[in-house]
C-alpha cells in the first residue's frame, strides 16, 4: 500500500490543505515522504459531523458485530506486513523487534475488547422487577443498562506508535464501548498512522458499519487538536503524552459549555522502594535489573523508573555500584523525535547541574538524537526541599534519594504527587516494614508492583495502567487492560417501558444470555462466550 | 436532645465563631432558635485534618463493620423521633407526612448501601494469577480492587432535607465507599442537620471508628463551601442544588492544582413527551396525573415535569383543559426557603410576560412563601429560537410546547440540555412512533419512563438519577440507588505482590467469599448476605 498523505474521513481519503506534516527518521535524521496535508477546520468539522450522525447506530451494533469489528482490524493490521513494520521502525527509530512485538500487542488489544464486548458484561445490566403489590405504593420496573457517550477523540501517543497510536488502547476501548472515534494523528508518525488508519476504515466498510464510526485527522500546528476537544459532538477524549499537553486538554474541556471527560496520561516518575533486607541480600542483582528496565527502549515508557529511594549505606552503595557498571555498558538508542531528544537533554543537564544532585553514572554516549543514559543522586532533604527534582525526564534518566532512615523514606513518600505505578523491593523479612508504606503507595498510585519493574504493562483485566493527578487526569480509570471500556459508558434506566421498546439486553427471559443483576444480585450469563482469536 | 447551634467535628461540638446562621420557618416567616455558628477557617482546617488522619483506617474497615455503621446511623435517626421530625417540618415547610416518608427513605438507603457493602461486589475484584510458563514471558500475578477516593465534601441539599442532605444519599454512598465525610450543612435546616450530623458522630463513636469519619460545618457565607471544596485533602465533592451553584463548584474543582471530581446535581426540565395515540386515548387522564406531579411538594424536586411536548389539536387542547382544572383547585403550598420562593416568583413571572407564552392555568393564591403553581404554553418555533424559554423554574411551573407535527416535536427534542429524566406518553399504536424518538432521548437524559412522571425516584439498583451536563456535572453516574457507590472509587492494581502483604480480599482461596473476575471471568460469591433490616 503506497501512502497518499491524505486524510481519512469516514469512507473518504481526501488531501489535507492546511499546511504539512513530514515525518523525520530518528536514527538518521532524514526527512520521509510523502509530506501529509494538514486537516482544515471544515475538514475536521466533517469528520465531527460524521462521528455524530454514526453514533445511535454505530452504538447499536449486535454486540457479535462490534467484536467482528476489532478482530477486522487486528487482522487488516497483521495483513499490512513488513510494510508496517518498516515504516513504524523508520518513523520512531525504535528497533525491529520492538515494533514487532507492539504490532502483536496491539492486536492482542483489538482481540481483548473483542472478547469483553461478546461477554457483554460491561453493559452493567441492572433489573428490579415490578412490585405491583407492593405497600404502600407499588414499585416500577427498573432496567439499567450502559451506552457509550458519543463521538471520542483519541490523540496518537509518540512512544506507542502503535499500542498507543491511530488503533491502540483508547481506540479500541472506544469502539469496543459504541463510541465513533476521531484520531488526531501524532505527527511523529504519519505514515504508521496512515496505514494504521486505512486498516480500520476498511474494517468498518468491510462489516458495513456507518462511515463516521471512524476518522483520522492530521493537525499541521495545534488548531486541530483544540478544535477537536471544543467540538460539541465530540464527548470524550483519550490522550497519552506530557504534562503540559494533557493539562491544556482538560482546560479545554472544562471550558466547553458542555464539560466533557478527560482520559489523559500524563506523566509520572515510577518510584521504587528498596527495602534493607531486600537490598542487604540482592543489592547488585537489584542494580543490574534495574538498568535495564530504565534503559529499555530508551527509557521512553511512561512506567520508567525515575526515581529510587532507599535508606543510605553500604548496600545502597552496592545497588549504585551495580548500576553504574551496568548503565556504564548501555550504548545511546535512538530516541522517539528530535523533541524528545532536546527535552531529556535538557531535563538531564537540569538535574546534573543541580548543586545538590551528584551523576552516579552515565552510559554511552551516542549519535544524533540518541540518547545517554543517566543516574543522578541526592539527599531526602534536598529532594523534600526542591521542586525541581520532582519533574519527569522522559527517557532513560533516573534519581536516587539517600535517606536517612526509614521515616524519612516514608516522607519522601508523602510528598510525591500521584504516580501510575510504584515498585517495591522486599524480602520476607521487609514485609513489616512494607506493610506500614502500602496506605500511602495506595493513596497516589494506580499499580503496586514487588520486586519487579513497571516497564511492561500486561494487557489483560486486572491491569491498572491510570493513577490519580498529575499521572492522569482521572485516576478513577485505567487505559490499559479491559476495565478501560467503562471510561467511555455511562448509566441509562429504563422505567416501566414495555419490551417491544427496550434495549434486547434488558427484555424479559434474558434473550442475549447477559449478565445481570437482578434486584441486586449478579446472575451469570449463560451465552457461549465464542472464540476470539 | 436540645440544639446547640455547635460545628461537628469528629468527636467534638465546637462553636462556630464565623458569625452566625439561624433558620427561618417558611410556613410562619419566624425565625427559629438556636442561632448556629458558622465555621472559621482553622475549623475548617480542623475537620479536613481529621477526615484526612481517619481516611486509611476507615477505608479498610471490615465490610460488615462499615455496614453496621450505615445501619447505627438508620437506626439512630429513628431513635430521634418526633423531635428530628418536627424540627425538619418546621425548617422545611414541607408537610409531616412528607418528612416521616423522607426519614423512612433515608433510612433505606442507608440500609441499602449497607447491603451494598457486606455484598462487596463494589470492590470489583479482579484476578488474573501468574502464568510462569508462558512463553515468550512470563505473566505476572495480578489483582485489582476498588478502594475510597479519599475524605469527600457534602452539600446539604435544600429539597431533601433528610435524604439528600447530612446523612442523604452522598453522605451514604461515600461512607459505603470507605470514605470519611465533612458535610457543609445547607442554610436553610441547621437543626435537621444538627440532630441528623449527631446521629451520625455518635454511630462513628458506638463502631469505634476513627473520629475524622464524619464532621459536620455550618458556614455563614460562601468562604466554609469554597474552602472545602479547595482544600487539598478532600478528594470529591457531592452536591445537589442550583445550576450556578453547582458550575461554582465545578470551577473552583478543576483549578486546584489537584482538579477532583464533582458530582453535581443542577437542574433539569424533565421532558414529557405525549405521544398522539396516548393523547387521544388518554388526555384527560394524563392531564389529571400531570397536574398532581407538577405540584407534588410545591414542584420542588428536581424530577419535576417542567417542559410538555405534544402535537398541537384538539386532543392537546383535552389535556390542557384537564390539567388547568386540576391545577385550578390546587392550594398553593409553602416553599422551603424565602430565596426559593422569590426565585420561583421571578421565573413565573418571566414566562408569564414573554410575547410569545400564553398562561394555561395558575393554581390557587396562597400566603407569603406559598408557591402558586402555574402552567405556560408557546409554540415550538418561539421555544427552539428563545433560549429563556428553556430555564428551569424551580417550582411548580411548567411549559407546554404546541408543536405543528412529530417532526418538529423531534428536532425540539434534539435541541435540548442533558436531562435527568424524559417520560413518554405512549399507547401501542405509538411505539413505532416513540421507537424513533428514543436514540435523542438516550444521548440526552439518564432514566426514561413510559406513561409516568419523573418524581417518585425509586432508591434501588436499576436507578438512574444523573444524566448529561448541565443535568449533572458527570453524566457518567447516578446520585440516587446503589450504583452511586461507584462515584467515590478508584482502581489499585497489585502485582506479585505477596500474600502476607495482599488485602484479604485478594488472597489465594477468596477467604472473604466475595465476587471475582478471574481472567475475565465472573465467578460469584459465596458468603452469606446477612440481613440488613
Amino acid at each position: 500500500m503506497n501512502l497518499t498523505g491524505e486524510l481519512l474521513i469516514g469512507r473518504q481519503s481526501v488531501r489535507g490543505t492546511h499546511g504539512e506534516i513530514r515525518a523525520i527518521d530518528p536514527a538518521s535524521g532524514e526527512t520521509l515522504a510523502p509530506a501529509f496535508g494538514g486537516a482544515t477546520r471544515a475538514q475536521l468539522d466533517q469528520a465531527c459531523a460524521l462521528a455524530a450522525q454514526a453514533f445511535d447506530g454505530y452504538r447499536e451494533t449486535p454486540l457479535a458485530q462490534r467484536a467482528a469489528l476489532l478482530e477486522k482490524i487486528a487482522a487488516n493490521l497483521l495483513a499490512l506486513g513488513d510494510a508496517l513494520i518498516a515504516r513504524c521502525v523508520s518513523e520512531s527509530g525504535l528497533p525491529r523487534a520492538r515494533i514487532e512485538g507492539e504490532l502483536g500487542r496491539t492486536m492482542s488489544q483489538l482481540r481483548l475488547f473483542a472478547g469483553v464486548v461478546r461477554r457483554g458484561d460491561f453493559l452493567g445490566l441492572r433489573i428490579d422487577p415490578a412490585q405491583p403489590q407492593r405497600m404502600p405504593l407499588p414499585r416500577v420496573d427498573l432496567r439499567l443498562r450502559h451506552i457509550a457517550l458519543g463521538p471520542v477523540a483519541v490523540f496518537g501517543a509518540s512512544n506507542f506508535p502503535l499500542a498507543f497510536s491511530v488503533a491502540g488502547g483508547d481506540t479500541a476501548s472506544a469502539l469496543a464501548a459504541g463510541c465513533p472515534v476521531v484520531v488526531k494523528a501524532h505527527p511523529a508518525h504519519p505514515g504508521t498512522s496512515e496505514l494504521v488508519g486505512r486498516a480500520i476504515q476498511k474494517a468498518v466498510e468491510e462489516l458495513g458499519l456507518p462511515e463516521g464510526t471512524f476518522s483520522l485527522l492530521f493537525d499541521s500546528g495545534l488548531e486541530i487538536a483544540q478544535g477537536l476537544v471544543s467540538d460539541h459532538r465530540i464527548k470524550a477524549v483519550g490522550f497519552t503524552g506530557s504534562r503540559a499537553g494533557g493539562t491544556a486538554l482538560m482546560q479545554l474541556a472544562a471550558a466547553r459549555s458542555e464539560p466533557i471527560p478527560v482520559y489523559a496520561e500524563m506523566s509520572s516518575i515510577n518510584p521504587v522502594l528498596l527495602f534493607p533486607h531486600a537490598l542487604g541480600n540482592r543489592a547488585d542483582a537489584i542494580g543490574k535489573a534495574f538498568a535495564a528496565s530504565l534503559t529499555l527502549g530508551a527509557g521512553q515508557f511512561c512506567t520508567n523508573p525515575g526515581l529510587i529511594l532507599a535508606v543510605d549505606g553500604p548496600d545502597l552503595e552496592r545497588f549504585l555500584a551495580a548500576a553504574e557498571a551496568a548503565i556504564a555498558q548501555i550504548p545511546a538508542s535512538t530516541m522517539l523525535t528530535p523533541g524528545i531528544h532536546r527535552a531529556y537533554g535538557a531535563g538531564v543537564e537540569t538535574l546534573g547541574c543541580h548543586p545538590q544532585v551528584s551523576t552516579v553514572a552515565r552510559g554511552q554516549a551516542g549519535a544524533q538524537y540518541q540518547g545517554q543514559a543517566a543516574l543522578f543522586s541526592t539527599t531526602a532533604q534536598a529532594f523534600l526541599e526542591h521542586e525541581a527534582l520532582r519533574a519527569e525526564v522522559f527517557g532513560a534518566a533516573s534519581l536516587v534519594v539517600r535517606c536517612p532512615d526509614l521515616a524519612t523514606m516514608q516522607r519522601v513518600v508523602e510528598s510525591l504527587e500521584g504516580q501510575l505505578t510504584a515498585a517495591i523491593h522486599i524480602d520476607e523479612a521487609d514485609y513489616d516494614t512494607a506493610r506500614s508504606f502500602l496506605p500511602a503507595l495506595e493513596r497516589r498510585v494506580g499499580r503496586i508492583l514487588v520486586n519487579g519493574f513497571a516497564t511492561g504493562v500486561e494487557v489483560s483485566h486486572a491491569m491498572v495502567h491510570g493513577g490519580p493527578y498529575p499521572s492522569t487526569s482521572d485516576g478513577r480509570s485505567t487505559s490499559v487492560g479491559s476495565l478501560a471500556i467503562a471510561r467511555f459508558l455511562r448509566p441509562v434506566c429504563y422505567q416501566d417501558m414495555p419490551a417491544a421498546l427496550l434495549p434486547q439486553a434488558l427484555r424479559a427471559g434474558n434473550p442475549l444470555g447477559l449478565a445481570v443483576r437482578v434486584d441486586g444480585e449478579m446472575q451469570p450469563g449463560h451465552q457461549p462466550v465464542a472464540h476470539t482469536g
